[in-house]
């Protein structure tokens, strides 16, 4: 059996169902085995950040990892982009990559470049260029266990050509399922006392920690104790909607959450990091815990969150504490010429049962997290690592993962462009999603973020780098080059019409929503839904953060 | 002065005049600087890839490099098999990486990412992270310095947002002219005693000897001395056409180049490498060189080849002998059915004055050399680094370099799907290309290539992933959807018709070639094409390669 042969069993063996590939010539033995291999499904990406997005996406998904196939460091490099957010994201996948054979490395031919320096970018954990065809599969299994255990992580396997082609290939038995370790005793009580000592207190949530149980044991906490629950400002997956418990998230502007942040007193974290901003901004701090706020951690991203949170519930007598559940509540449907905050609302209005709903629209989607509150419940997906162009490859591994879910991505217009060459996959599996571009013509947030690192407004030249206007794109056009249904709207009837048509019949759609605007209006538009998307905010509160971000 | 400001001024003072980005928020006072330079120009692409690639090919064509602005590590990724295109061409580019501020990288945010690992893939030679705003200035001078001189590169210059928009930037002059070394005496000397000694010798030209002065001088020195020329395979750029000396290329094949080699007796180097194949295949060599051929250099690529080769042809006595040239000869416009072949053809016939040709079509330009050998002296580029989505970029590149010269790139389908998003950039710049899309549904050369690496034909699922069908892609509507005037043309009078037509109007034009086939067909195809391509091969010879590498 070759090492090709051999790795497939091993791969299946281990659970690992779903193969996003974007292959070459270093990578046809392994493209040839997967034929012998019924378990395995190969999933064909034009490019390379389709095929790792759509790992991620998948994983986040199924709770399990994928497989990747990419061609040599180029085609790494394709495809970092998404490995980071699921690197940031703590999202378990299975990188392999094809590289020269062994013995060709040494003549510096086209391709030929250092791979593992890249790798080293996504997988500071776990990069192994597999040595021989006998070793392989034990190179395989310890990929698998490194990306699968908490946290999850990207694990690269270099997979050099005749280490594939090479017989003697020994298939080898799936790795332990991973631990789950959850916080110890005497942290738990530590924790269940400063809970209890009387100090303004939140539960920050992150990671596995956003899911349902987590959620729960996190809302028993709450009611019975009165800390405050908040979620990290981008996670992995979140569920959420109605007849779950409603998380607040810190918001993305440094300068909002510090608002959110700043009577805490003490900030425990499950499964979350101390919050910091995005980027840094002159004379701004990026450490955004209140000066007097103390950090405790009830469980690193290494155990497991619910559990962990199930533990402290028990501690604190509040096992038995009903959880406050968001109510069901839907906006209306919006009337009207179409605006970025009315497609939220439209989805809010019609989101189908069970969603699996993908927010990579940046500015655009400011309102969705206000609009979809009490919508059916469903599972939220961000961007966590902040390399756009994960939506709509997230969505081709959310819907491989979960066919009978819809899914529904939300995207921006600057960032669609970084992997459309996702619609085509979508097209070929005939996944059910629904992405809605936001065609602005612009990139909206560089100019918000222009303004806030102290630029000023920017020259034509500046403002060029912006501004997607001549031409302005069509994405209707675009998807329906790579063979998905698509249509445009300019109003909120005519976009309601295309959701419901979108949600009603099968297979991929794109519905692309004009909400043409300029980037002064943009800057305009955001402070208020800023303060809309925290509708607890006190009056005075939402006063200074009118004087301190306004542009 | 902030630094943005500061290292403006140097960079336009250093001569260079174009930068092609894709910005983001730690960018955005190098963005804002724009304005002040009216010595700059600023390209926008929406992908980094084609900002990288753009770069690439405008220094092919204006003999200088270029700056390159991207976002941070995952921009880095994003752009980086272009930048390895680059490298493995010797192609020199400012590569600017934009990074959060010196004092938020300990925060770990969302985007922080280890960029001088992924950077030393591309950028051996010169990484360099600029610490402080005093110094910024100075690092960019040592970053040109680095990329122009000989042989050219990738000089990766990182900018912490900090160090950007810091106060006491300092302007720094121009590096001075990068050095031209010839080959010494006393190797001129003795190539020239090897020249004269009888045995069978060819000169590999590479980098800088495929260019007119260069290739004059082989020329005289292959009319007196009985020398073969051959080119490397895939150049960076290549002077061609009637009028020019016509030269032999290696074959990408590694069964053919070992034809093209077999009587070689000694092979001198000028700014090449001796070759090798592209990829390993079992049981087959990957070094190309004949046992028995001895190998010698001339000039390496840090060395001036034109005037090497002059040195050479003087010590000949050669200087005055008339090099043979190219006599003008274009083949017929083609008729009926259009195929890959007859598009070459196309092309050879209308080829117009002084274009800028650049070559990705892999499998179905496999006939460009022969149809344009005669055609009017033109510009060859190649992809140098073997990483698919060269082409489009090179063509924005190459025409924002060249705007009075048409430019013309003839892309794969499955290769221009990497880098589509050139697309918007040719139409916002206005640009005179006219990008020729085959598009015959498949990874052509992956069908080949299976076979070649001994994995046999492939099963349905090995199938589907070299197969583009299901859905077709229709580039016209991709391009439309960029604002790219476009037709789709199914046969040769549509196709000559659409040419002339893109020719002729300015500004960028696709041309959809629908050229179907099955991947049987195109394997069929492959091999009588490649025979055609030398076509001074002996009969025998000839055959003895059909039993090698028939299918």
């Amino acid at each position: 059996m070759n090492g090709a042969h051999a790795l497939m069993k091993t791969l299946a063996d281990a659970g690992i169902e779903v193969c996003f590939s974007n292959p070459g010539t270093s990578e046809m033995h392994f493209v040839a085995a997967l034929d012998a291999e019924p378990r395995m499904r190969a999933v064909l990406a034009l490019f390379e950040g389709v095929a790792t997005g759509a790992a991620d996406g998948y994983a986040r998904m199924a709770g399990k990892p994928a497989a990747v196939l990419l061609h040599l460091g180029c085609g790494l490099g394709n495809g970092l982009a998404n490995l980071h957010n699921a690197r940031k994201g703590k999202v378990p996948i299975v990188n392999i990559v094809g590289d020269h054979a062994t013995t060709h490395v040494q003549y510096d031919a086209q391709l030929q470049s250092d791979i593992e320096t890249v790798a080293r970018n996504v997988s500071p954990g776990f990069v192994r260029t597999s040595q021989t065809t006998a070793a392989l599969c034990q190179d395989a299994v310890d990929a698998v266990q490194a990306a699968r255990g908490l946290p999850g992580q990207v694990a690269t396997l270099i997979l050099p050509a005749d280490v594939s082609w090479g017989e003697g290939g020994q298939p080898c038995p799936p790795p332990p399922q991973p631990a789950s370790p959850t916080a110890d005793d005497a942290t738990v009580q530590a924790i269940a006392a400063l809970v209890k000592n009387g100090k303004k207190t939140a539960l920050l949530l992150g990671g596995h920690a956003l899911r349902e149980p987590a959620l729960l044991a996190a809302a028993r906490i709450a009611a019975h104790s009165g800390v405050q629950l908040l979620a990290e400002v981008f996670p992995t997956r979140m569920e959420r909607g109605a007849g779950l418990p409603a998380v607040e998230r810190i918001a993305y502007l440094a300068e909002m959450a510090g608002v959110q942040l700043a009577p805490i007193e003490q900030l425990i974290l499950v499964d979350a990091k101390a919050p910091v901003s995005f980027f840094a901004y002159p004379g701004k701090k990026s450490y955004l815990v209140p000066d007097g706020c103390s950090i405790h951690t009830l469980a690193t991203p290494a155990q497991d969150a619910a559990a962990s949170l199930r533990q402290l519930a028990d501690a604190l007598g509040a096992s038995q504490t009903p959880p406050r559940l968001q109510a069901p509540r839907r906006p209306e449907r919006p009337r009207g010429r179409l605006t970025a905050p009315k497609v939220c609302k439209a989805v809010g209005a019609l989101l189908p049962d069970n969603a699996i709903v993908i927010d990579e629209a940046i500015t655009s989607g400011l309102m969705l997290g206000v609009m979809t509150q009490g919508a059916p419940r469903h599972d939220l997906i961000t961007l966590t690592g902040g390399a756009i162009g994960q939506g709509l490859p997230n969505a081709v591994g959310a819907a491989i993962a979960c066919p009978d879910r819809p899914v529904i991505a939300l995207v921006g217009d600057g960032t669609a462009m970084y992997t459309i060459q996702a619609l085509w996959t979508m097209a070929r599996e005939g996944l059910n999603v629904t992405a809605i571009i936001f065609n602005n013509a612009s990139y909206s947030v560089l100019g918000v973020e222009l303004d806030r690192v102290g630029a000023g407004e920017g020259g034509p030249k500046a403002q060029s780098q912006l501004d997607l206007h001549g031409p302005q794109l069509n994405f209707a056009q675009l998807a329906q080059g790579m063979g998905v249904h698509a249509t445009r709207a300019q109003t909120s009837n005519d976009f309601c019409q295309a959701l419901e048509y979108a949600l009603a019949q099968p297979g991929p759609h794109l519905i692309e929503a004009l909400v043409p605007e300029s980037l002064a209006g943009a800057k305009r538009r955001v402070l208020p839904w800023l303060l809309k998307s925290l509708p607890n905010l006190p009056q005075p509160v939402a006063q200074a953060l009118k004087r301190k971000i306004a542009p």
